[in-house]
C-alpha cells in the first residue's frame, strides 16, 4: 500500500547552518483489531503485514492457537468523509468453536487473571498460559551461528536504513537459515507479525527456531516467544528482570547484548554450544 | 525501595570463551493503576516514582487536569501468600467533582472516541483533546541550547549506565536549565513520570519548557507533550509520521535526530533561534 514511509519537509541544522530538505519518515498509523465484529484493541503500527499482525496478536494473547481457529480476516469497509478507506480496521472472524475474547478493561491484554495484580507475585500476576512447552525443546544452536544473526537481520531492514525509525524481528532455523523478517515502529508489533506469519504457514509451535529482536528483551516479548513455542530468544540490547524470570520459568534460552562475537546467556545456556 | 536494578547470574561469551558472572539488570514489574478503586490499566514499569507515573498517566489521558483533581494516591494493601506487599497496585482517589474515567475496553487509552478508528482520518481517530494550547506558547530556544540537552540527560541517567536497559526523559527550561529527569523501562512511563512530577509541583501547563526523550518521538509521546502544554519536544532518535502530523496540528516544535550540533526541526522552526 506504499504507506510504510512518508516524506516530510524538515529544517536540518548542523553547527548553526540551516537548510530545508525533504526527509523520509516511518509511517505510524492506528490499527483497530476487531474479533467477530467487536473492537478488542487499537495498536499504533506501521502499515503492512496487517493480517499477520492481527493473527500474531491473537495467538500471543492466547485467543487463537492455530490457523484453523481463524475463518477470515477482512478490512472494515468504513471510509472517511472523503470516501477513502483508511485500511486501519481489521475484523477477525473466529471459527464457531473458538470462544471470543472476554474483553475486560482491567486486563488491557497484559493478563488473563481477573484478580488483578494485587497480592500476587509479579510474574504470576501477568503471565499467560502457553499451550506449548518450549522448555522441552531439545534444539541447540552454536554461539557462532548466534553471532551471525544480527548481521542477517540488518541486511533485511530496508526501512530502518531509510528512516532510523523501525524495530526489526526475525525468525531463524537453528542452523542460522533466515525464515522471515518483519519491521514495525512498535517492538511488539514486529514480533506479532513474525508469529502471525508462522501461524499462516501452520508452523506453530515454532520448535527448533531462534527469534531475534533488534532492541531490548522485555517481559512481553519473552511472553510472545513462549506463547508461540519458540525455544531461543535473542536480543541485540538489554533484557529486563522479568524477561529473565519468565525465560527461566518457561525453560527457554534468553540471549541478550548479542553484538559481534560477544553475548550474555541468561537462561538455559545448555542450548548454546561451541 | 531498591528495586530499580536486580542482579542475575549470566554466562558471558566472547569469541568462544565463556565465563559465568553476575550482571545488573533493570527491574520490570507490573503496576496496576486504579481510580476510585476500579482498575484502569496495567503498565510494565520500573519501580520508583510510581505516584508520579500514575498522576502523569491520568493527566496525559485527560482524566485529571491539575493537582487538586487528585485527593489521594495509595498503594493497595494486598499481600501475596508470603504476606509481602508487592507495591504494584496504586489507587488514585479523585476529587468529588472529577468524573471517573469511563473505562471502555475498545479504547485501551488510545482515543476518547467511542466511534473507533473506522471511517476517520488517523489523527482524528486517536488524538485526545488538550485543555492547553502549546501552539500559542511564544517560547524560543537556541540551537546551541538544544545541542547541549542530550549530554545533560545522559549525565543523569545513572541506571541506564549500569544496565543499558532504560529510557530517559527530561524537562528543561528554555535556557537549558534542567528541571527533572526520570528513567523507566517504558518510554511512555518515563515521560508520564516527568509530567506527573510537574503536576505535583503545580506546574501544568508546562509553558516555556523543552521535553527531551532519549529514544524516538512517537505519536503517543507527542500527544503526552501536547496534553501537558509543552511547546518543544526533542528526541535523540527518529520521529514517526503521525508524531510530525500531531506536532504540526498542535503547533508544537518537534526536533529529532538531536545529536551533537546536528538536528532536524520538523515543525514550528520559528521557536529555534541562533
Amino acid at each position: 500500500m506504499g504507506r510504510v514511509t512518508a516524506r516530510r519537509r524538515v529544517r536540518h541544522v548542523t553547527a548553526g547552518d540551516a537548510v530545508a530538505r525533504p526527509e523520509t519518515l516511518v509511517v505510524e498509523e492506528p490499527l483497530e483489531i476487531r474479533v467477530n465484529g467487536a473492537p478488542v484493541t487499537v495498536t499504533m503500527r506501521t502499515p503492512g503485514a496487517d493480517v499477520e499482525l492481527a493473527q500474531g496478536f491473537l495467538l500471543t494473547e492466547g485467543i487463537v492457537a492455530e490457523r484453523d481457529d481463524i475463518v477470515a480476516v477482512r478490512y472494515c469497509r468504513g471510509a472517511d468523509v472523503d470516501g477513502v478507506n483508511s485500511y486501519n480496521v481489521l475484523d477477525v472472524t473466529l471459527a464457531p468453536d473458538v470462544p471470543a475474547p472476554d474483553v475486560d478493561p482491567t486486563r488491557n491484554f497484559y493478563t488473563t487473571s481477573s484478580c488483578g495484580v494485587c497480592g500476587k507475585a509479579s510474574l504470576e500476576a501477568v503471565r499467560l498460559v502457553s499451550k506449548h512447552c518450549p522448555g522441552d525443546d531439545p534444539t541447540t544452536v552454536t554461539a557462532e551461528t548466534l553471532s551471525q544473526l544480527p548481521g542477517k537481520l540488518r541486511e533485511q531492514q530496508k526501512v530502518f536504513a531509510a528512516t532510523g525509525g523501525l524495530h526489526g524481528a526475525a525468525l531463524f532455523a537453528a542452523d542460522g537459515a533466515l525464515l522471515v523478517v518483519r519491521e514495525d515502529i512498535g517492538r511488539h508489533n514486529a514480533v506479532d507479525k513474525v508469529i502471525g506469519w508462522a501461524l499462516e504457514q501452520r508452523r506453530i509451535p515454532l520448535s527448533g527456531t531462534v527469534l531475534l529482536v533488534s532492541g531490548r528483551a522485555s517481559f512481553e516479548l519473552t511472553q510472545k516467544a513462549v506463547m508461540a513455542g519458540i525455544p531461543v530468544l535473542a536480543a541485540v540490547s538489554a533484557p529486563s528482570s522479568l524477561a529473565v524470570d519468565l525465560a527461566s520459568q518457561s525453560g527457554i534460552t534468553l540471549v541478550a547484548f548479542l553484538r559481534g562475537t560477544s553475548m550474555n546467556i541468561y537462561t538455559r545456556p545448555d542450548r548454546v554450544t561451541g
